[in-house]
Formats: C-alpha cells, sequence, structure tokens
C-alpha cells in the first residue's frame, strides 16, 4: 500500500465519513448541564461503537462524571495516542440559531460547503478526522499504521474534572511515545499550525447576598444595601485604566515573550483588523501596547462569561434584589499559578464588602498555562506532512484557549503533545451556528493520514 | 341606621368578605407579563360583577393595554372617588413561595391570621377593604353613605402607560370632591397613616452591545470589549463615595425638609433596628449623615433592580457575550423633573463607553414626586375617624414608593387625594410569600366605613 491509496480512500468516502459524523453530531451531549447525561452516555456508546468497526477495541470507562472512551490497537512502530472530546457546549441563547443545534446538516455557502451544529467544529468534527483517517488505513491495508491508543473525553466543556484523577490512575495504559490532540485550529483559517503555547484557565462562580429577601425599591430603596451594586463596584475593580488585572499578585510568574517568538508572530502577518472586523469590533480593548495577537496568545485576562441578580423577566419591577452572582474566569499564561490567584481574588472579593454582605465563590476548574517543546522530532515529522497537504507550511503558534490536556500529559504521564487541528476563526464554537468547514473535515483527515505515515516511518 | 350597624355588619360577614377577596386572589393579574393579559381582563370583569352586587353600575373601560373598571353610584353627601389596582406583580422566584402564589389561603401564624399569595395586600387585599366597607352599607342601609366613583386600574405594576391618557379623556366622569387611594400601609406596621409625601419614579432599561456575536473567550479574551464589564463600570460609576448619585443635574429640586416635618417625623420613634433588622441587614446603606426614614421617605435613590448577561445557567461557560442589559430605577422626590434626569443619564452612560459600544435605552414611566396638601377638610375628618378605629392615633407620613396616581388626581382632575391603606412593613409586597393581615383587612374595612360616615356628616 502507499499513502496515496489511502489518501484516495479518504477522498471516495467523504460522504459516508460526512453521514457517520453528522449522527454523532445529533447526539446533544451537552456535558455542563446535569439534564443532558444520559445524551454524554450515548455519545461515548456510539464512539465505542464506531471503534469497533475499524477494528478497534475499546471501552467505556466510568467517572464519577461522564464516561471516557479508551481503545487499543496494537501496531508496527511507533505508539501515539489520539485526544479528542466527545462533549459540547450548551445552545443558548437558541433563539440565535438558524436551525435545531442537534439536527445538523450540510449547507451550501457563499464560501463552500460546511457541517452546520452545535459540536460540528469543537470537538466532535475534529476528532472525527483522526477516526476517518484511521478507517481509510483499515479499509485499504486492513490494519492501523500503527499502535495507536483512542482516548475520548466528555467533560472538556465543563471543566475536566475527572482528566487528572482518571490520567493518574491508569496513568501506564495511558503512555505513548507521543500524544496527538486535535481541539485546535488552522492559524487564520488557512495556514496549518501546531500549537506549542496554550493558556491556562481559571472559573470562579461568586454570588453577592445582601438583605435576606428580595425588597420593594420603594419600601428600602435608599436604605438597603443592593447587591448588583455591590458586584459591579466589585467587577469594575478588576481592572485599572491600562486594562490590567487589579488582583494582587496576578501579573507573578507572566514571562515578556523572547524576541525571537516575537519575531516569528510578526512573520505570520496576522490580520488584526480582520480578526476583530468579523465580530463587529475596531480595536483591541484590552491591555495598552500589547498587539491583539500578544493579548490573546501570551497574556493573561480576567474575564466576565455571565452575570445576573433581580427582575431580567418582561416589562420593570422594582424590586431590590437578595442576591447578584457572577461568573468569572481568568486566562493564565507562563507559570501563573491559578490556586494562588483564586485566593488572591477571593480576599480582593472580600476587601470590597460593604457591611451586611457576603460573598459566596464556586470553583470551577484551575489549570496553567501549557508550553511545549519543540524537541521531539514527531513535531517536526508533522509539520512536514502538513505542509505537504496544505497550500501553505505549517507553523508553530500560540493558543488563546485552555487545552490544560497537553500539559497533563507531559506532567502526568511524561508524554509530549501535540495540538494540530483545522477548525476556522469564524466557526462560532461556543456561540450560535456553529459549523465545520467539510474542507476542513475532508483536508482534516487527509492530514491525519500524513502524519500517521510521517510519524510511522520516523520511527 | 348607625355606624355601629354597618360596623358590627362588616364583623359579621368577615367569612364572606374573605372568601371573595380568595376568589379575586385566583386570578394571576401579572401587568407587566404579555403573557397574563387575558387574566387581567377576567379580574376586571370580575371587579364589575362584584360592584354590581353591591348596586354599583361599572364598566370595563378599554384602553391600549389592560382594561380600567369605572363604576358610579349616586348618593346624598360628598362625591368621592375611589380608586385602588388590581394588578400584580410577578412572581419569581417561584422556588422561594411556600405555597402557589395564585392558590391563596388564610394561614395560621404566630402573629394571627394572614391571607397568603401574590396581591393580598398589593393591592386586591386593600382594594376590597373598600369594596366590603360598601357592600356593608348597602346591606344595613339599601344604599351607599355618599356619591362614589369607583376607579381600579390593571397596571400599576407596569408603570400605568394608560392612566395618564384615559383621566384626561375621561376628566369630566373622574372629578370628585375627594380621592381616596387605599394602596399605602400602616406606619410601622401599627399606627394609621394618611400619606402625604410620595416619591416619584423613573425606570430605564439599558443594553449595552459589544462585539456582534458572543465570542468564545479563549479566542477573543483580551482583545474583544466585554459588555458586562462596560456595563459594570457605568453601575459603579452611578454613585460616589457618599453614597450619592452622580448622574449630573440629579439634585436640582431635592428639598431640605423643613424643621417642622423634621420634628414631626422624629416623634413618630421610627424603630430603624427593627427596620433594617427585619431584612437581615444592620445599618442603612445609603446616603452618608441621613437616617433611613429620610433616605426612604425624603431622599432621591437611584438602583439596579435587574441584571443580565452571558452564560447563566448551571456550570459554566467562557463565552464573551455580545450584550448586557440592566433595569435601573430613580425615585424621585421635591421637583426633581424626571424626564431632564432620563436625560441626563442617558447622556452619563454615553460618555461611559468605551470604543465598539453602544447603549440601547428603553424608558418605563416617569413620575415625578407628590406633596399632598392637608388644608382640605377631608384630612381631618378622616384622620379622626383612623384615630377612632385603631389603638393609636393616626399621623401624616411620607413613603418611600411611587404611587404617581396622587399627584395625577391633583394636576388633571384639580382633585386632592387622601393616601390611606393598612398594610404592614412585613407584608412582602412584590417578593414571594406576599401576605395581608386579617387584621388588616377587617379594621381596614371597618375604617372605610368610620370614614366614610365622617365625610358624609362633613357635606
Amino acid at each position: 500500500m502507499s499513502l496515496d491509496d489511502v489518501l484516495a480512500r479518504i477522498d471516495a468516502d467523504l460522504d459516508g465519513a460526512t453521514d457517520r459524523l453528522l449522527e454523532l453530531l445529533r447526539i446533544p451531549s451537552i456535558s455542563t448541564d446535569p439534564a443532558y447525561k444520559a445524551e454524554c452516555d450515548r455519545a461515548a456508546d456510539w464512539l465505542v461503537a464506531d471503534l469497533a468497526s475499524i477494528g478497534v477495541k475499546a471501552e467505556k470507562r466510568p467517572t464519577p462524571g461522564h464516561p471516557m472512551v479508551v481503545g487499543h490497537v496494537e501496531g508496527d512502530g511507533p505508539h501515539v495516542l489520539f485526544y479528542g472530546h466527545y462533549d459540547v457546549q450548551p445552545v443558548d441563547p437558541l433563539n440565535l440559531w438558524d436551525r435545531d443545534p442537534f439536527d445538523p446538516a450540510i449547507e451550501e455557502t457563499p464560501a463552500g460547503k460546511v457541517i452546520r451544529g452545535r459540536g460540528s467544529s469543537d470537538d466532535k468534527g475534529q476528532l472525527m478526522t483522526f477516526v476517518e483517517a484511521c478507517r481509510a488505513y483499515h479499509e485499504v491495508t486492513g490494519k492501523l499504521p500503527c499502535r495507536i491508543t483512542f482516548f475520548f473525553e466528555g467533560e472538556e466543556e465543563s471543566g475536566s474534572p475527572s482528566l487528572v484523577p482518571f490520567m493518574k490512575e491508569n496513568a501506564e495504559e495511558l503512555k505513548s511515545d507521543v500524544a496527538l490532540i486535535c481541539d485546535t485550529g488552522l492559524f487564520q483559517s488557512k495556514t496549518p499550525s501546531i500549537v506549542t503555547m496554550l493558556r491556562g484557565l481559571l472559573g470562579e462562580q461568586l454570588t453577592i447576598t445582601g438583605p435576606d429577601k428580595d425588597l420593594h425599591s420603594g419600601m428600602y430603596g435608599g436604605a438597603s444595601i443592593n447587591p448588583i451594586r455591590v458586584l459591579s463596584r466589585i467587577i469594575a475593580g478588576l481592572h485599572d485604566d491600562q486594562g490590567r488585572v487589579t488582583v494582587p499578585g496576578f501579573y507573578d510568574g507572566v514571562p515578556e515573550l523572547p524576541d525571537e517568538i516575537m519575531e516569528q508572530w510578526r512573520g505570520l502577518n496576522f490580520d488584526h483588523a480582520g480578526f476583530l472586523g468579523d465580530v463587529g469590533l475596531s480595536q483591541p480593548a484590552g491591555e495598552q501596547d500589547r498587539s491583539a495577537l500578544e493579548m490573546i496568545w501570551s497574556r493573561p485576562t480576567c474575564e466576565v462569561n455571565g452575570i445576573i441578580g433581580g427582575y431580567t423577566g418582561e416589562g420593570f419591577k422594582t424590586v431590590l434584589p437578595s442576591q447578584a452572582s457572577a461568573k468569572i474566569s481568568f486566562r493564565l499564561v507562563g507559570t501563573q499559578d491559578p490556586h494562588a490567584i483564586r485566593e488572591s481574588f477571593r480576599a480582593y472579593v472580600q476587601s470590597m464588602l460593604p457591611p451586611d454582605c457576603t460573598a459566596d465563590f464556586h470553583g470551577h476548574g484551575a489549570s496553567p498555562a501549557s508550553q511545549m517543546s519543540t524537541d521531539h522530532p514527531a513535531f517536526e515529522a508533522a509539520r512536514g506532512a502538513l505542509s505537504d497537504e496544505w497550500p501553505e507550511d505549517a507553523a508553530y503558534t500560540g493558543c488563546g484557549g485552555s487545552i490544560p490536556i497537553a500539559g497533563y500529559f507531559k506532567q502526568i504521564l511524561g508524554t509530549d503533545a501535540m495540538l494540530i487541528g483545522f477548525a476556522k476563526d469564524n466557526d462560532q464554537i461556543h456561540s450560535p451556528n456553529e459549523k465545520y468547514d467539510l474542507e476542513s473535515f475532508h483536508k482534516g483527515t487527509r492530514s491525519w493520514a500524513r502524519i500517521l505515515d510521517a510519524l510511522a516511518k520516523k520511527a
């Protein structure tokens, strides 16, 4: 067999591959909402069955949350582990979707065909590029090109609470020569990239309580503390006039970028105006004197992801609420310590509380930033394979998102991880009308076939 | 007949009166939510039928919103108009109610029997005290004690949008010698009072838009403007360190209280500690160097009644929202001009907007404060009648709430209005578990019988 036969098989089976992905997308596996627990389970079952169809003996493995799917296949050459996640983000606001998020379809658009639906890009579509590459190998050669471990998670969109314990308990089973992670994108929607810098993530849910019941603002307005006002003052105080985060010690461990990395990033000719213009913005809103690319790849942030308090329905209600709450998250870089920042944030909030107010905190995840070493020969092998498939040469890049599993592979298993993905900037992941370009799905699958071929030859 | 016969009839028919009120409370006439439009209509029909049962020819009168109920009965002596409202507040948060808010019941409590349910105090229970007093007159004497106009509104809890146009269009029909309004309370839950100062109310719904769609905070966090942060900064900036409102010109027209009124209020021995302690607070949170009684009766406020933005469901979602919005209201005193304050508030918000953000405003009501003249002889007649019924003598007081209709009677019809009500501070109006003491209902009904008797004799 030759790589060309496998690529030809991928081309010939694109419709079949798409149908399989649509099946998986129809399962509403929203991990953060307990109402969808059974659906997460169903998505795991679907993957176990699909892996069986390409000769991989896989199992659903229980955790205190949603199950992992782990499968192994023996083979010659290096041992690679592939990671993806089968859970998806919530779909609200539902009224902004043009179709049922769990009734996916192929849509024609001016920019080409897209697969529309929740999870099409993040991460079911990406996960299936690797599975479909393996299927082509299996169908052409009767086996996979090397020894492979499949490792699918169902809690990535809700902070991966079971991941570290599971990796620790099954460390021997999950060790490999290199880990492959498909949950990132093409740089600027066209340059294939291997992500080597990832931000960490710390989440905090903060609830402020003032009076012990909702009050009438006619009777108590002026005399009672208002928790919405207290929460607003806390949020307003989290940044200074220069856009810097004020939480004490927040910038401990935030490195300045080496000149060579700055130089490499400048060479990428990032389209700052287009990046912001795509979402209706004209200028970067973060720290002064930083470019948008720095802001999202190498600078830490503090953002408010949600806020609620008082009456939020139709019309007006002159209530003074008892409580107001916000979901606040921090993106971390360098060696920032999420646990130290959590404590410092909580102390800051306590220091801002007026009399008669209390604050309750609920933590959601705390993962440090990751920085990959590109010394492992697999990095250059994969970069060559990606450059062969795409019109532009592949690049090493950063990523503003948080994929803590890359760090865990190194810390827990001692395995280097490569983050390679085919999403585009306009895929609307986490937003209404999420899509995955059919080109991403097709060339992504071909990319994995090439990478597996290169890695197998390298060994 | 004597007043005593009427009072005896009220005592004998208390169970019947209570049953009628429970019937009215079962109608979920929430005016602010369009989903309850038909229920508001049903409450108006119920009142028309009930008035007919005491010989009053009443009609449901259409408006662009919910209907008015207007009824007339001829009679000797002075012509009084009675106003109440049949609409009620929304019931959320529903999970904090101990019973279905629209399945009312009489409950035994350590402090005596209460009528529990939405609207029991505000304002259906209060409205029915007057109707039941009239019923007793009708049953004992075959007629009402004087000429009476009944005027019930169905939009009081949603800013009374149709009230002024309706009063202007029907000014001749609604004119009377004095207007009686039952939508206030006993002072400190025990002293009968006639309210002579009422705060005005201005409502604004503010929506901040940043990016044109919800974004992923991993991809855009740091670079994109966050409308929740912008809104929080706007809200935080509405008050200074001394608790004063910063909107330019806000204090224009806010008078200092005359010494004699301050003296009279001090004589009321307001229980500041108990007032705050009842709701879990220990100190007044408003302007420094003002007592809580001043804050709620004679000082203006700016409060946030609701806020929402981003993801507010279970778990966590790292979204950067496109929009965030708040419901903000101002309580007004003296001659503060609601329209000027609205414009100044909107200009303040515009001045706080960073690049790439827009603000949308939606106004909800704009009524100035009211100050009654107590020169009309009906005031002293009513004060005497109330003092006869209750253990403590009646007082002239202020009210932190906004009942703009009192000002409209004077401005539009040239009629003085008396605000007399029997609610207690712990009635939880606008909150879960609203109640009306059976004593308020019973002695309130007896109070109106005495007041009508005194007014009829005065003429």
